[in-house]
């Protein structure tokens, strides 16, 4: 299998998380959105990361991706067995990919972080004020109330587990924190998501990425321990749009 | 069960044909978009039509619905059988939901029948020329290449021949109809899963809504057969934002 994407992606890390989870072996295209070439649009044409490809089967959207990874490879499961509880699973993914995305990636990272180092924007510190202010707690009032006392969501881990946990380490790579005093229930759950092996593993990559420039990514990730794929989607400059799913 | 939306947004179409193929009792609060109450906002905290109450679990996001109605009742099948074909239709339907909500809903349909009628908003035809002219061409390019040469996209109608069938009626609403000659495949298709009954029973769900002014569309919809809520979400006039998904 092959994935196109890297860690610092939540919804990339996501599917890695889940793949590793399951011991998978798969290869990595650790392309930087934005520079998806024309053959990357021909996979993703709306030129989303990540895009899973097992075989003949090409798909793209983190949740579609860990749909089929927890059906097609099922042990351990990654979403609770009642049908109320998956489409509460479900939700609680949905919100985080949706709210959170467009606070934590669209709002904050990428005014933040990508924006000025890929396309030398220059951040609008009222506009990320609001976010870190105002919007973000009032998201993390909202998740406090859902967070688990103890364990997971669900009993055992679950997709919507690690998508939280993914959107919190782009908060904080972006230097926002859940404190803990405010918020001590998702604190405390989002640490134990990044305890589990498999998460505290994307952290490694993530740091090895963070860490590298563009042309040094992949050998950063390589010595980090990850199988790169030998051709890459990915292009020397930006190009047009992207879509982060 | 309580459906909060009507059958002219298609997320909420999804939701309630598939609640008339597995033959379920619900009630409809048929609220328009960007008229929810507080209340609206308890249960939608995105502020997302349609939501799904069933006893004490709430739902949003019509995918998540369906996947919900899917396995709490099984009959008929909303989806294929093999993972391989499950994780190809969700695919599809999250294109469907992503690429034709985009071109369609918010750049075609809004831009021409709602916001001059909710918000006053002046139609900008060059850019609607850029969805009917260009962009929605390409999009169904995409799609004639994927849409079955008979029958339903995996043998059985699914959810994602649904979502399709459904956007494709807000097009035709906002004026812009599937040319048979260029896409023939993806006409026909169409026109089979409008034939199915409880799309068709939609379809006269919808007329009665688009014929009917604000105050009078739940009693053209009680006329034309539907269970209509005693309570409403609904207010009398547009409050915030509303995103439908």
């Amino acid at each position: 299998m092959l994935v196109i994407g890297n860690h610092v992606s939540p919804y990339a890390r996501k599917v890695l998380v889940a793949l590793d989870l399951k011991g998978l072996d798969y290869e990595v295209d650790p392309i930087v959105p934005f520079y998806g070439t024309d053959a990357f649009t021909r996979v993703s044409p709306l030129r989303r990361i990540p895009v899973l490809i097992d075989g003949d089967l090409v798909l793209n959207d983190s949740t579609v991706i860990c749909e089929y990874l927890d059906e097609a490879y099922p042990e351990p499961p990654l979403m609770p067995r009642s049908p109320a509880d998956r489409a509460r699973a479900r939700w609680l993914e949905e919100y985080a990919d949706s709210r959170l995305g467009d606070l934590i990636i669209w709002r904050l990272f990428y005014a933040r972080i990508v924006g000025p180092r890929v396309f030398k924007t220059v951040p609008d510190e009222a506009a990320i004020a609001q976010v870190t202010d105002v919007e973000l707690p009032a998201a993390l009032d909202w998740i406090e109330a859902r967070a688990p006392d103890e364990g997971f969501l669900f009993g055992n881990l679950c997709t919507a587990d690690i998508s939280y946990a993914a959107f919190f380490r782009n908060a904080l790579l972006a230097g926002w924190r859940i404190d803990p005093a405010r918020w001590p229930r998702t604190a405390a759950w989002v640490a134990r998501v990044e305890a589990v092996p498999a998460f505290a593993t994307s952290i490694r990559y993530e740091q090895a990425i963070v860490g590298a420039r563009g042309h040094e990514r992949a050998d950063a990730m390589r010595a980090a321990g990850a199988r790169i794929s030998a051709t890459s989607f990915g292009d020397a400059t930006p190009k047009g749009s992207i879509m982060l799913r």
